[in-house]
């Protein structure tokens, strides 16, 4: 039987294509997070529908209080305006939810720790991404070994972030050769019916799907 | 003005102390973490009795609802008895929550980050201690440096662990000297009116109000 792996999954198209790279070798546990984000509800049910698809049992949901609660961020304070367009290099956007990433890795490796998972997948992209900090490569290592160090010594949990050096249209191509279900994604920051088109997260993806000559299945506004 | 600190406060005397010497070079933010564990309405009236007397502002309670999702904790997990007597040097004991601290960790630097505080309180004990693996020195050396490599470029968040390295009795004579409330603290893992005088947290703290030659404000069963 393969071992088990944790798998962070928002519902973005970074985090399936994850999902379908750890699947070649692990059994998967989904684990997603409700940090009050405005879209909560159109990634959970994303969320479940690829849990559904890739057979993922079992399935955690975590409510991050914390992060609704501390806000600073266009993300979870509507006082903030979600910014529009390309990412502007070397400027952490407004969408940037502080350390949330941190919280997300502890819960994975919590939970990893009580089943005897071996791994924890999250589907950071760095290289063309927002320039949020904690997707950076070097705070995935600092985070394993605060894992290594923090959990009992018999625990392994190696962070795995198969798509981080990925450009979107990568990603794209990745997912497509592995028949993910890009249709069962959400990306959009601010909507959650028909997708904005303006954000960045919204504008990244169009870009992955155009440079990598694919038909998102989901329209943008 | 003094500086920010964030100081996670359980409520017990290792976290009240520290916050007494926290208070020595910094204004005072309090975070207190409900993790489902049996004693939280205790704890938390010492939270806030502790904030209250240390002039702490603000506070933050944060639920961490994965934690208690969890278990895998005789803290969180009614089926699983607290172990009483001494610690037994090299086991880690069934009130081990796992890999909770980091939780902790990931709340308190978001906060940092967003209020612009430069430092992180923990009250974790090492040596004389339950051996929880996430009160290590080395795990907080660890997630500093997750801390430095996920948060903004600007962001600095120092670590500290005042009395990681002290007895017990050692803590009971610095906070007697320091005039802190210890009758506003709760220690005892599994009752919430009168301490048990069994479980390994009341049996630490027996000891170290002897070894001081003093007396605890609060009686044990």
């Amino acid at each position: 039987m393969k071992p088990l792996a944790v798998v962070c999954v928002s519902g973005g198209m970074d985090s399936c294509v994850t999902a379908a790279l750890a699947r070649e070798r692990f059994r998967l546990a989904f684990l997603h997070g409700n940090y009050g984000q405005r879209t909560e509800a159109r990634e959970l049910a994303c969320f479940h529908a690829l849990a559904d698809h890739f057979g993922a049992e079992p399935r955690l949901v975590v409510d991050f209080s914390a992060l609704h609660a501390i806000g600073g961020s266009s993300l979870t304070d509507r006082a903030i305006p979600v910014r529009e367009g390309e990412p502007v290099a070397g400027v952490v956007p407004t969408s940037y939810v502080p350390f949330r990433n941190a919280h997300l890795l502890s819960a994975a490796a919590s939970w990893a720790e009580v089943l005897g998972a071996t791994a924890v997948f999250v589907g950071a992209v760095w290289e063309d991404s927002s320039g949020y900090p904690d997707c950076r490569p070097e705070f995935y290592a600092a985070f394993e070994k605060a894992i290594d160090l923090g959990t009992r010594d018999e625990t392994r949990i190696a962070i795995e972030t198969p798509v981080i050096s990925l450009t979107k249209a990568q990603i794209v191509a990745r997912g497509l050769a592995l028949g993910v279900p890009f249709g069962s994604t959400w990306s959009c920051y601010q909507a959650e019916d028909v997708a904005c088109g303006a954000c960045e997260s919204c504008v990244l993806r169009a870009r992955g799907f155009a440079e990598a000559g694919a038909v998102d299945p989901l329209p943008q506004r």
